[in-house]
């Protein structure tokens, strides 16, 4: 993550950027995405686009960072009492929101900009999300399997099945996918 | 696979579809992506752009039909005698192709497109060579794993960290994901 995208909170930067991530929200619920432009966004944000611009580098790049931002509003992490049941439990949640309209667009817009940081803060904030998930099973002292584990096992054929079909998984699916991640715990 | 993409081999209509590839192929060997426009691929290919958006719609849409077509062009399947050393080397190839500037390019156009069906092509081309592998293995009384098994345990992770990051998978860890599916056969 970089100074560009992530501004200090309250300063002007940081009421710019809410201002143009609100605006691009707006208008990607009103009109058709393939009609945004910078120029509209930077109307509606009541900034110049030249701002946009220079700061976002190009549209592509502003809705990724928009994409990314909109993953950290997640809902808590459900408490069931066993890591099984958390993982299982986020991990449908995790299904329903990345195979929603919004969340294969926002995959989508991450993965158009060419900045490989955006790509990467998806999976970095995901892995902080299931480590969470696990230390709460530490401290239960439960046996509890990898991070990198479960990140290959249950989210990579998640984002796999979403982005390449040739159906989405089922939660049943899911469950099992998780299931399996402690085959070895 | 349509009709629109599949045209009927041998015919106008073929080799039409040929020399606009070959012209795709061509130009970005010589210049930025970014740069390639319909009226330049039609200018190379010989024919007029009205007949390249008759038959792909959009830019994006040729050029992932353009990355799907070159996934067929693949290597035979490599035979070590067993399943596990199949899939492996399978694998490891699969990871270098994907991994490399031309299967990034190629993975990013399909995506990019918001044609389903050639993010589907990818997968089922792909299951239909770990099929080919399991299948021999079945003909040598081996005991194999499901395609979706493996689809989920090596395929999906080798994109996901492709895409996502943080870093790419190793060699090694590609080893250790094909051995996992063997956990349970």
């Amino acid at each position: 993550m970089n100074s560009k995208t992530s501004p200090r909170p309250g300063g002007r930067s940081a009421r710019v950027q809410a201002a143009v991530h609100q605006a691009v929200q707006e208008l990607s619920a009103e009109i058709d995405r393939a009609d945004l432009t910078v120029p509209m966004i930077a109307d509606r944000a009541g900034v110049t686009p030249s701002t946009i611009y220079r700061r976002w580098g190009t549209l592509a790049d502003l809705l990724s960072d928009v994409a990314v931002g909109s993953l950290r509003a997640d809902a808590p992490l459900i408490d069931t009492g066993t890591v099984l049941g958390d993982l299982q439990a986020w991990a449908e949640l995790y299904l329903d929101e990345m195979t929603s309209a919004v969340g294969m667009t926002m995959m989508h817009d991450v993965l158009a900009s060419n900045r490989a940081e955006a790509s990467c803060q998806c999976a970095v904030y995901v892995a902080g999300q299931i480590q969470q998930i696990l230390d709460r099973g530490i401290a239960r002292r439960e046996a509890v399997p990898e991070v990198d584990l479960v990140m290959d096992g249950v989210v990579a054929p998640i984002i796999y099945r979403s982005l390449f079909g040739p159906t989405l998984p089922s939660r049943a699916h899911v469950r099992t996918l998780v299931e399996r991640c402690f085959d070895k715990v």
